[in-house]
């Protein structure tokens, strides 16, 4: 079963739910618990703001990738923490714009 | 050809860039520019940041999956300002975490 | 007496608690409540790291100052909501920095 | 001459910006540059907002002074770097609110 990237990091997330704390970076971020996780969607919200102004000056868009990756990753985080995961937000997204789900429906039947 | 939610949306984004201002929200959005879209980025933050502290007291997630699609959603009004697209993020994911981005790709292939 | 502005501005906004809330901005702000205050902390934050970046390609601080006045006055109002006032904050200031208070409390009598 | 402690404040950020980046911890934000200190403000913002939100509902508001003297400290620090200091800022805020800033200059002249 082919599985997109947003499904494999929940899975990751979901798995370490249960982790001591010393074990993942993700493990001890649950274990500090909900604000620590939402200082960290804060402060990549932050960086990612700053890596565009300087993405703006200098043309170059490789460290805006990488800080609303870090800001993604840690809203999927939260997501988890919160017993949700990213599926719920394309959801979301979907029925805002009127765009059909279709495709994610079928990533998850057992073959392609 | 069935495409993912998140690639639907680059599209409309993508499309929308040379729109008229008063056509659309986004299209306000691009001709008021790049600084205009970061403090959006910034406000869904803070906001998803609240929702989440009222999950934690309510158990209710319902506002906190509304504020993360806001959040999502104007990264990638973000990323097509400046000429990138989710895939952009999620290629970073999977490098990060060595995941497999095997399915992003199939999703491309003209038939499933 | 002669005030320092900070604590004419949080006598104005104590004042300000129990009014109407279409009578003033302030008043309409504590009518939406905590929440909505601290959206404006947080919107304040953002423009004013937006300002300081703009300030630093083209060497003009005014809307620096101008940003970074909003976010000082909308903490005082959330300070204001939880029943506190500048002073707190610039005590423990004082304290962490083993600074003099003497000309806070000086500034409070009758005469100078 | 009695200073008040954000004058007191503003003359040990002015005084420490020469300083070797391993003397004190404000001389080694100002090496890290614009970019390291404006990503405290923002995160200092985000604690804060964290703090009003458990202030809620727990009643006890020492974190968020705590928080709020934080960011206050570090928008001093964004001011020095860009070459302004805390006066600029309250000039601003009785200029928009018509107050009195006779105290401000008083407390400016060498003897009370």
């Amino acid at each position: 079963m082919a599985q997109s990237i947003l499904e494999q990091l929940d899975q990751v997330l979901a798995e370490r739910k249960g982790a001591d704390a010393d074990s993942s970076y993700v493990a001890s971020l649950y274990h500090k618990g909900l604000n620590k996780i939402l200082e960290k969607v804060g402060e990549e919200a932050i960086e990612t703001v700053l890596a565009a102004k300087d993405a703006e000056q200098s043309g170059d868009n490789s460290k805006l990738i990488y800080e609303t990756a870090d800001l993604w990753f840690h809203s999927l985080v939260m997501l988890a923490e919160r017993g949700e995961n990213h599926q719920a937000v394309l959801n979301e997204l979907a029925r805002r714009f009127g765009l059909s789900g279709l495709e994610e429906k079928a990533s998850r039947t057992p073959s392609n």
